[in-house]
């Protein structure tokens, strides 16, 4: 259908409802934003799924960044798999089916085999990007490749078309930071937080720690170039996530976006994308410092607040019933004219 | 148990599940409450219901108030019944229970029978207050505990421990912002809002119609007597939520506290019963000026602000999803000890 007709289709549908206009406020946006994605009228949301990608830092083991130790990233994937951490809670609340990638943790999971778990292991984390590239150039193309490769898969085996995603890295907000640092050219120190618990005294070693990295790699030269900063400083889980968001866009998917890692992601598919943003619903507000400056930047407003700081995609879980809900009010509610009901005088 | 032993224990528990203290932000906070309510560190929300009270108010007659025409009331119902407006798509996807009560619509239901309507007639719309009390005090007394009885029969009749109060009624946003203005001892124009879609002019026009209304019953002399105020402005609708509140404290629901007006009827369960405000969860922040007055008022902050200004428990119905969510992890989620996670070094 022809996008102006469309829009004017889907005013009118959202417009008269049994409700008085806009009093289902961001609810209505989220319908009409659903279905211009989708091209359609009564969009449907299809076996959504948040899809966590994980990820060793090399950084992550001089402590400097970050109050948890490292071996808490396999850890997690094993919690996840095991079906017990907040992410598996809420996607099983909500019928939404959860995907594991190993990007690049830095344990052997050979043991392990569970359908919903995907190895797809770069290296065993990446180098500590202090005094050197986080990863090669190579790597980086690669891993963002393999996010496409993974979407494009979930696409056509499942028929997804509503995809959330989500992180799991320890010291992976030092990496986000950075990028967010470099893309919207802030000093390091408007972009760094606490990440998962840090103290004062931790939180002024990290924005130290980050401002010397920044410096090393010249991070302000590369800012618009997301394959050189994703060798500087980025994760894999980081690049994949990245792949991911380019292809969910190339696949029509409504993209869930979740928090301060995952947004730092999408700045990096918007390099390459520039209008990415525009299949985005943004799911909330993170209590991680840097989050509202980032959504500030893309001039979007997320659907929740609830203080989360998470990762795992949790957001994005906790958002995706609220996209159901508009499009089921889109598909469902009786008009004025269908159901008797008088319209304002 | 103790309430300061299970207060410490549900801390314990909440803080020790696989993610940073504090990271599932407002949910943990909701969690703590539910497992308070209920007296337990497993809370469990069963069968939850909304229900949604309907009346008209005889003010609404004279259009001076209200864009839509007063016969909208019964129309919702109806379509209510049908399942065609928003609050039956909620209740469909998350799967809560809806029970819509004829609290006193101006319409007789006579041939309409549906084992989810509760036919509760007080009278055909209340007396317009402009001239006369809207209900005499036996009226208001007999509204109240209709409302109390139809939640002691869904408790006793369906185990619902988790109860969301709606309503719908053309005017009543002015019944509301007169008890508003009442109990918080404010002007009537600090509360008027537009409703549901009045504009510029018709909201100078509702504004000097409550100023006279609240002037002529002397409202500031009765702010602290629900009773009263029940009789010179309120609505049935509201009298019987005000009820439904009471009971469902004394059931030990959890509460999911809606919009402007049903706010406005807590404020007067809360004369009754000062400490209701404690059993209740505020689901959203209404896109109806004053409801954030209110909310403040009781130094409570909501789920969401999502600027929905509906009604009918819509707010509710999007927040019990939430409320099971944080109940869900608090239950389900693995603990650093069981999972084998490192916690915080």
């Amino acid at each position: 259908m022809e996008q102006l007709v469309l829009q004017e289709q889907l005013r009118y549908l959202i417009d008269n409802k049994t409700k008085p206009i806009g009093a289902l406020g961001r609810l209505e946006e989220i319908a009409f934003t659903a279905g211009v994605i989708q091209g359609t009228t009564r969009p449907a949301i299809v076996n959504p799924h948040i899809v966590v990608f994980a990820g060793d830092h090399g950084i992550a083991a001089t402590g400097l960044v970050n109050p948890y130790p490292q071996e808490v990233t396999a850890q997690m994937v094993l919690n996840f798999i095991r079906g017990g951490a907040a992410i598996n809670v809420f996607c099983r609340q909500y019928n939404i089916e959860l995907i594991i990638v190993d990007a690049g943790v830095n344990h052997h999971f050979d043991s392990v085999s569970h359908d919903r778990f995907i190895k797809s292991k770069m290296a065993p984390g990446t180098n500590n990007y202090m005094s050197a590239p986080a990863m090669t150039v190579d790597f980086a193309e690669a891993a963002i490749n393999r996010g496409k490769q993974i979407v494009s898969n979930i696409a056509k085996e499942t028929g997804c078309n509503c995809i959330g995603l989500g992180e799991m890295g320890i010291g992976n907000t030092s990496s986000a930071a950075l990028i967010m640092s470099a893309v919207m050219q802030l000093p390091p120190e408007a972009c760094v937080g606490r990440g998962t618990g840090t103290d004062d005294r931790q939180l002024q070693i990290k924005i130290n720690t980050l401002r010397t990295v920044s410096a090393f790699h010249e991070l302000e030269k590369c800012h618009d170039n997301a394959i050189q900063l994703l060798s500087k400083i980025g994760g894999f889980e980081i690049a994949m996530l990245a792949g991911a968001y380019l292809q969910a866009a190339n696949e029509h998917m409504v993209i869930v976006v979740d928090g301060f890692i995952s947004t730092a992601a999408l700045l990096l598919a918007r390099l390459l994308n520039p209008d990415i943003a525009k299949q985005c619903i943004f799911a909330h507000t993170s209590g991680e410092k840097g989050h509202q400056l980032m959504l500030d930047y893309l001039d979007v407003k997320p659907l929740l607040n609830l203080e989360m700081r998470l990762g795992e995609g949790s957001g994005a879980a906790l958002a995706i019933p609220l996209i159901q809900s508009a499009v089921n009010f889109l598909n469902e509610m009786s008009s004025f004219e269908h159901a008797g009901v008088t319209n304002k005088v």
